[in-house]
C-alpha cells in the first residue's frame, strides 16, 4: 500500500515546512510541536483513521531548520515510514508509566536551545491531543525551554491551499454532488429518515469517497429546528423540508456542503426561503474578494438576506474547509481575519422561516484574486421537489 | 427526531451521574468538568457527529450533588434540549473574544465553593478538548478553586457497562458480523483493496450501522505489515492475507473486531498463524475472570501463542470498548488495572509470521462473573479462503 501514504509529491511538503518555519521565525518559535490529526497529516501526509482511538498520543516536532521529527507509537512506524519523514522515533504505547513523555522531552531538548521557545497551538479551534498531565510533565522536563502559543503559525500556513490541495477538495465535492443527485431516488425508495441517512452515506462511498466523517441534516414541516442531529427512524412526509449535509473524505480532504429538498409541494415560505438563500449566495459569489475580512463575508450574506425581507440565521454564515470539516476563519460579526487568495471556504447563509424553523444553504468555494470559484456544483435556484 | 436523542431511559443517566458523584467524593472533586465527546455523550446522551468540527468547545459540569449543567454553543441548544439535561447555558460560538470562557467560569464558580477542586480527566487515554489558552484563562478566573486530575473518576464508572449498554454493543457486533459475511462476495466482485474497503463500509451501513467511524486493515503476501493503513488502489492477489477491522457505530456504541481471509490457497505458515491466534483466544475465553489484571490477560494470550512455538506480536493484545473505539485498560505487561465484571473488552492476539509480517485476530466480549461472554460471533477455527 506504499503509494497511498505519500499523499503529495515531496515538494509540496517541503513548501509547507518552509512556510511553517518562516512563520515560526516571525513568532519566536525555535520549534513547533504538533499533536492534532489534521496538523500532523498536513506536515507529514500520515493518513489513518486510527486517530479514532483515543489510546495513544502522536507527536511531530518541526525544528527551526531541517525536516520534522515524528515521535510516535510503534504501531504507526510502518505507515509513517512510507511518508516523506525519515526521522521517526517510537515507543510502545500505551505505556502507563511513560507514554512518550521521556522520548518527546528528549527530542525537544535536542532540537531547541536551552532557553528556547516551542510553539504549540493554544488558540481558537485548537486542542492539545495528549493527556494534560503528560503535557505538564514535558513542560517540567524541558525547562527552561518553554511552550508558547503558535496558533497563528499553523493558521496562516494551513489556511491558504495549494492547487494540489484545491484539486483534492474539488474531487470530493464532485463525489458529494453525484451522491446528492441520488437523494430523490433514495427518498422515493423508502422515506424513513434514518434509512435516507444510511443510503446517502452509501451513495457517497459508491461515488468514491474513502470514508464519510460527517453526515447530519434536518427534516421538518416547512423547515427544521437544528442541523447537527443524527437521524431518527421517522418517515418523511408531505410538507417536510429535508436537508442533508456531508463532510465526506477523499485522500484526507473534506467537502462540506448541504442540499435542501421539499417533500411534496413546498409552502410559499419554504420556496421563498430557498430563493433568499440562493440570492444571498449569489451576492457573496459576486462580491467576495481577497483583502476583505471574515466579518465582511457575514455582512454581505446577512445584508442580502435582510434586503429580501428575511431574517438571517444566528451563528456563523460560512467558514474555512480543508483537512478538517471546518477550519477558521468564521463568517461572524466578530471575526476580523483577512480573507486571502487560495483560501477554501464555505458560504453557508441561513434564514429563519418561523420560530424554531430554519433553512441553511451551503456551497464550497476557493477564493481567487478576482473572486470565488465554486468547488461544489451550484445548487439549483429553485427548491427541488421530491414527490413521494 | 425527539425520540432518538434520549439514548436510554432517564434512570440509566441517573445511575451514571450517581456513580460519578460517588467517585468524585472519593477523589475530592467538588465538581467534574467534561469536555470530550465520549464523556459528554455518556453523561447526557448528547449524540451528534458535529464533534468532527474542531471549531467549538463543549462543556458539561457535573456538580457534587444534583444534575449536570451543559455549557454549550447555541448551535447545540435544540439537540441538548431533547436530552434529559434541563440546565443548558449557551453562547454564540465560535467567538474570538470569549469562546465560552466567561460562561464556563461562572458556572464553575456557582457550582463549587471558594477553595474547591474541579476534576478534569488528565491521565492516560484522555485529552482536554478545548483550547489550552482558554483552559489557562478559566484556571485564572476560578481561582482559588483549582483543577485536579479526575481520570480515575471517569474510568472507574465508564469501564463497567450496564446491560443496556452491553445490548447496544451486541447489536453493533451483530451488524459487523453480517457485513463480514459479505466480504467473500465483495472481494470476488472486484479485488482492488480500496474498492473492498468502500464496499465493506457500505455493507456495514446496509446492515444497520448508523455510521462507520473506523475501518482499517491490511493485505500482503502471507501476512501484513501494519494494521492502521487506509486502502490503496491495488488488487488483492493469490497468496495474500486480507484483514479487515472495523469500528462501526449504532446509537453511539462501537464494535471493534477484525476478520482474516486468505486470498486463494494460504501458505502453511498463514494457516498455522490463524490456528495459533484462534487457540490463544480460546485460552483467554476459558481463563479470563473478574479480579484478574490487564497484564494477566496479556500473559494468558502471549503464553498460549508462545506455547505453540509462535512469536506474539508487540503492543497490546486487547483493550476496553464502548462509547469510543478503544477504551482502557490495555492488555500489556505494564497495565495493572483490575478486570471487573461488566467490562466490555476486545481479545486481540497478534502473531509474527515473518519479519514485518503479522496476523491479528480480534473478538469482542463482556466479562461476566464466570468468564467472558462473546459479543462478536466467534471467528472460524480455520482461516477462511476466498477463491478469486
Amino acid at each position: 500500500m506504499a503509494e497511498r501514504s505519500l499523499a503529495f509529491p515531496a515538494g509540496e511538503y517541503a513548501r509547507r515546512i518552509a512556510a511553517l518555519q518562516s512563520e515560526m521565525a516571525l513568532h519566536g518559535c525555535d520549534a513547533l510541536l504538533l499533536t492534532a490529526q489534521a496538523d500532523i497529516f498536513y506536515a507529514t501526509g500520515f493518513l489513518t483513521r486510527f486517530w479514532e482511538s483515543p489510546a495513544r498520543p502522536w507527536f511531530v516536532v518541526v525544528p527551526a531548520h531541517g525536516d520534522p521529527i515524528a515521535v510516535i507509537p510503534s504501531i504507526g512506524q510502518d505507515l509513517m515510514a512510507r511518508s516523506w519523514i525519515s526521522d521517526i522515533r517510537t515507543w510502545d504505547a500505551p505505556d502507563p508509566i511513560d507514554d512518550g513523555v521521556g522520548l518527546l522531552s528528549e527530542v525537544l531538548c535536542e532540537t531547541v536551545p536551552g532557553t528556547g521557545c516551542i510553539g504549540v497551538p493554544m488558540g481558537l479551534e485548537t486542542s492539545l491531543r495528549m493527556p494534560l498531565g503528560d503535557y505538564a510533565r514535558v513542560t517540567g522536563r524541558i525547562a527552561p525551554r518553554r511552550f508558547i502559543d503558535a496558533t497563528e503559525v499553523v493558521h496562516r500556513v494551513r489556511e491558504v491551499k495549494s492547487e494540489a490541495e484545491i484539486d483534492r477538495i474539488r474531487t470530493i465535492c464532485a463525489i458529494a454532488d453525484a451522491a446528492f443527485d441520488k437523494v430523490p431516488d433514495i427518498v422515493r425508495e423508502g422515506p424513513a429518515l434514518d434509512r435516507v441517512f444510511r443510503q446517502f452515506q452509501m451513495a457517497l462511498l459508491a461515488e468514491g469517497a474513502d470514508w464519510v466523517s460527517y453526515t447530519a441534516g434536518g427534516a421538518g414541516q416547512g423547515g427544521y429546528g437544528d442541523v447537527i442531529s443524527p437521524a431518527a427512524p421517522v418517515a418523511l412526509r408531505e410538507g417536510d423540508i429535508l436537508m442533508l449535509d456531508t463532510g465526506a473524505v477523499k485522500d484526507g480532504y473534506f467537502c462540506d456542503f448541504d442540499r435542501n429538498f421539499a417533500i411534496g409541494t413546498p409552502s410559499d415560505d419554504a420556496r421563498h426561503g430557498h430563493a433568499v438563500l440562493h440570492h444571498a449566495t449569489e451576492a457573496a459569489l459576486a462580491q467576495l474578494r481577497p483583502g476583505m475580512r471574515a466579518c465582511d463575508a457575514h455582512r454581505i450574506l446577512s445584508t442580502a438576506i435582510a434586503g429580501q425581507g428575511a431574517i438571517p440565521g444566528g451563528g456563523r454564515l460560512g467558514h474555512g474547509l480543508g483537512v478538517t470539516l471546518t477550519e477558521w476563519p468564521s463568517f461572524t460579526t466578530k471575526d476580523l481575519s483577512v480573507l486571502r487568495e487560495g483560501m477554501v471556504l464555505t458560504l453557508e447563509p441561513a434564514v429563519v422561516l418561523a420560530p424554531g424553523r430554519i433553512m441553511v444553504h451551503e456551497e464550497n468555494i476557493v477564493l481567487r484574486a478576482d473572486g470565488p470559484e465554486l468547488l461544489s456544483r451550484r445548487a439549483p435556484a429553485e427548491l427541488p421537489v421530491i414527490a413521494l
